[in-house]
């Protein structure tokens, strides 16, 4: 049932799937239970309770479905917007592309705003469409906090000050599939209208939750929303919360424990600490990008993603033989350059339930691929940049000392 | 992390999620894949082969969604219609009604042919609607193969043989989610165009994946559908099926080789052997309800669903009573009676990875538990009817001759 | 991996090794870990103190040996003993008998007391021997808990109060290996000296720890005790015990948290309820067997065993095709019959983490296998019995209620 | 249930217990199994001669014993000689120190050739021993392959050449438990008459399995010896075997079906192969304490260890610091020093189921370890040194190419 065994683990640096922490894969290790006992009613409420905490929200009302991360952008849009709709919506990647064909193909109206790739999101742009649209025709921002494909952070307080700033009453929909537990964010802080990640990003869980977080605006939304929906539709979920059953239809058992499981990791972590991990790895891998004398595909340090880094490869190597090489020959899983960096980027994910020496090996064998492939890297020159950096900065385990 | 212990084995017979068998467990107990990398798409080419085994088809085309049964539906019905169309579909239990409910709020114009809850689909009625419609308003027959509520198998061969008869062009779209796997299902045979089915059921895995199975017919169906669609799209399957990268957003790569170990036992224990023995599991479980003295709420004989039975209690006993009790003194899962038939059913789920021993244990409970709300059940009086059947037709284990 | 599929859960009734539950098995779904980290001894210290709860012991030093019980038998002799030492001991059964062979082997002096097959340990004979022995020649007297060959179980406490009564000082010496757990068995009240079980029997571990618990008196044994020992040196223990690394030698990672596992599962049913529940299990069983018209190996009521019934089948059926036809036709695995019971006897396990409708299902599948065999069972007749009996006494799972 | 969460993996490199690859710790993950079914002895009868494979013999006859090294140990002498009888044994290290105090209890009349910890087996010495004697007195050379705590791998062809070329008939008996599955190793062609492993070193399982293997002579030499034994008995064992039953006692069904799934992988890989990559790990981490500055505690080159590295600290330096601190800071889990060398040594254990990145890791993290407690490393330097090996000798992995 292994299709292409190699010894020992597989080093899994793509930005999502992730790995999934061995008390995770515990916690599901189980048979299926009837999920409409009392049990699961009971960890259900509690759970809705403590997904709050990872969008940093209060107010917000979250949802557990049975889906991807697609599905969660379409959860966002169809129960908060209608056919026809002026919506912002930024261009900057191959993720923000498949949302925007998304919007499209859902009968938005998209008002694209269209950067380069490696380049965040023009807010610049934003402002003065804000600024024109003093009859308020647009109804939603939507925003990915991270684009995964180039490895760029959106400034989403800045987004909430335009609207802010202008007064303006559209909804902010937030795509925190690569950021949310990874990167600071704040929900109500910002005013996030909705924000939604997935299972096998940051939580460190298998792929098939979609975790999806409305404002009390958002729910509002809903009720003049006239964008067809059964299967995304919160108010059935609503209504079953509102029974204490809490599910429309049949949830995963196992993802549910899971949850859980990755929760309490978290929490006991502490997630302002599991933000700063995600920085502290960001930093060193970039440090190590700089130390082999490539570019990283953001263009702007502001811009820069703890949780993914797009290392541009020279003209002429094909960044696809580096991915493919890093599989064939060393056990590493590294994530491809996707649409228009296709060829020019490889991805490193450093997300979710990771620590520093599984990075190192990672970047490690990323020097090793390098020479293999052609580039004059100096070998151990960026483990020693990353070293550096960590060595100084890696706090002590708290369970340990 | 466990809510509610209780000793030994959790003895689940609700009609789904049903048990997990241990290969299975093991095979799923897994980290998280790269599923861009070559193994995935290869085991999933395999994949998308052996699952059209379990629809009797050939001439099919799978999809392996992330979603439960009721996403399937909706990707059943937003993929082949458009909203508007007449489409004909049969009221006779709380899964046929959340169906035709989803089928009324995705705008498609439902003509619904209600029986009592309890009696299959009026196919009488089917045949003076397919006959007067010589203009072929209607669209598709939307039919549940199995009623999970009230324990009621429709005759899907008739479906066809009416279609057919009256040269009727409409769609055959199946609800197969408690009978793939389970009960006689031909895909093929029977020109079903759609047929789908959910992880957690007789496939005996986790809920999380939502399976469906589209004719060729239902194929050039899409090209015409209105229905707005993105997560659900079949195209965009279609689309990386010929990229043979197969996956047009991430997959559970736990379901994947889940589903990979659980039709390796499928197969090992030979589909028609594996409906053999549902059926073996159904006609004991109703032996020892008629040695109980109690009804079925199947009216007739020919509806006898051998995936669920769904038992009357007398009318002083409170069958929800029976549920509580069943998972409060005997850590048994049993299905509660649901909207109409609340109170008054409860239910046996007998389809998946199950066996006779324990069917038996569970029929023994069931018994205790009628006693204990006061029905005079005359003690083994059930597992005796049982076993005096099966005694006679469990086969020998073919490995262990 | 699998040589014998059957679909469905394997019944499993033998008297060990017994079902896992599922939380345990979690608990050992790991990777291995340095057993010098600071985190396993502590995590030792804990099980230490927690394990003599099961031997209800204060004053008790317990051991957890990487063997089976057949090494912790060896164990509690050469850690205590010299060899041409005069012990006295008890041949009930096969598992008695077998020990007896260790003892001599190991080159004591052992007085054998022997009864027939299905009677409990002659303590007539042991006082007389014990009055007549007023040189203390008598250096140990080493008996069984529970034969597990025949279902025996001897009484412990008349024991000591023969010992108390002749006021002599040999050391008490007891196999509690189907009896720890399952039995009322208190080491400090009964003043024995060493007691012993295996993982895979009442804790429902995997096979691999046997545990040794010694009294005061016999640790001081030690001192003098010739018996050539390294591996099963209590010394080696203690040394690191009182270094607190714990270990003289690599203990099994899985092990200690699977026994970390099933003790917080005993603590939170309670000891004393799963000494109810082992005795309610094991009361129906009996009842069954009597309703099938069958005789229970044990000779008297007195010692019935709670964890084991051994079940003598009429002259013309062989015992063995019964287990035969148990693994071959329904998935059950039953206890053969061992050495001088061999074709006479087949035993039902019935100790573990265990619930009464597995027990039942096990009973309704002994009645079809009887039938298969030609005894005339009234099918249905034993779990009628059974269910009589429990169906009043189940108690309510407190954490449910 | 854990005491000491980090995030991320443990990265574990102490000489054993070492990691277990996810396809193990999945086919271990299962309930318990009767053992005297015909599925237990069928798979256990293919494992015995699987397991000859990894010994390099097939004249071997091989033992699957519940116990630790240190009982493989017991058995391989106490099946084999007499009280009294002249044994050579080798001091060289920690293990073969602890060897030789188990040979002296076991009332052998043990001479000791002692090296410095750092050098090999003096075989000049026991050359002298063997010409001088003619009368052939000495019954056995006892000798560890592998001292694990010094990284010292001793030559036993030459022990061969030295027994046959004084036509002496000492039996030859090797601890291989650090060596077997992972070092050159020849049964047969070096005439090696017991050899040992424990499943928890190179086999990548838990502890809990001694694997034992005994030569023709060695079983011959059974029949003689008189040492007292029970538990460790082969011929228990043997009697079992003859009977096919295989088991004079409950076996661990998780290690079975683990050591399956292990010599699976080890197949797969091929065990040359796996004795190549662990040649080329312990190759590259030989570099990388040369490019540190830092000495390797084997003195000579002849001598190196491919399963641990044990690196020589400098004065100023506490190398329990070093793996205190690994553990504290880095979820990194090296060896201690033990006995003469505690204090002064630390150990990379580089053996099991382990890749190139892995180590590369550990490296790395080494490296801050060293700064953190003073030792002027120069960071990346080691893991450069490493690199550069690898980089031109890891093969490509040949299920993926």
């Amino acid at each position: 049932m292994d299709y292409s065994y190699a010894p020992g683990r597989n080093h899994l640096f793509v930005p999502g799937p992730v790995n999934i922490p061995e008390q995770v894969i515990r916690a599901m290790n189980r048979n299926n239970e009837d999920y409409r006992s009392p049990a699961i009613p009971a960890m259900t409420k509690i759970l809705l309770e403590d997904v709050k905490k990872i969008f940093k929200t209060t107010a917000g009302t979250p949802f557990l479905i049975p889906t991807t991360g697609t599905g969660a952008w379409e959860s966002a849009l169809t129960n908060t917007l209608s056919p026809g709709d002026r919506i912002v919506s930024f261009l900057i990647g191959q993720f923000s592309l498949l949302w925007i064909d998304q919007q499209q193909r859902l009968k938005f109206n998209v008002d694209v705003i269209e950067s380069d790739w490696g380049q965040g999101a023009n807010l610049e742009v934003l402002a003065s469409k804000l600024a024109a649209d003093t009859a308020h025709t647009i109804k939603a921002i939507c925003i990915v906090h991270n684009e995964t494909a180039t490895g760029v952070t959106n400034n989403l307080a800045t987004v909430r000050k335009l609207l802010d700033y202008y007064q303006h009453p559209a909804l902010f929909l937030v795509d925190g599939v690569s950021s949310i537990c990874a990167l600071d964010f704040r929900m109500d802080e910002w005013g996030v209208d909705v924000a939604l990640t997935g299972s096998q990003k940051a939580l460190s869980l298998p792929t098939g939750m979609g975790i999806v977080c409305a404002s009390p605006k958002a729910l509002e939304a809903t009720k003049t929303a006239k964008s067809v929906r059964v299967f995304f539709d919160w108010n059935d979920y609503l209504k079953f919360y509102k029974l204490g059953t809490f599910w429309p239809y049949t949830p995963s058992i196992q993802l549910l424990y899971g949850l859980r499981a990755t929760l309490d990791l978290i929490f006991e972590e502490g997630l302002d600490n599991v933000i700063a991990r995600h920085h502290r790895l960001a930093k060193a891998t970039r440090l190590a990008v700089e130390a082999w004398g490539l570019k990283n595909c953001t263009q702007k340090e502001e811009w820069f993603s703890d949780t993914v880094t797009a290392v541009v490869v020279p003209p002429y190597v094909d960044s696809s033989e580096v991915v493919r090489r890093a599989w064939q020959r060393y056990n590493l899983s590294l994530g491809l350059g996707l649409n228009k960096v296709a060829g020019k980027v490889f991805r490193i994910g450093h997300l979710g339930n990771l620590n520093e020496l599984q990075l190192l090996g990672c970047l490690a064998g990323v020097e090793m691929i390098l020479k293999d492939v052609g580039y004059p890297v100096k070998l151990g020159s960026g483990v020693a940049a990353a070293c550096a950096f960590l060595q100084n900065t890696i706090p002590m385990i708290p369970s340990r000392i």
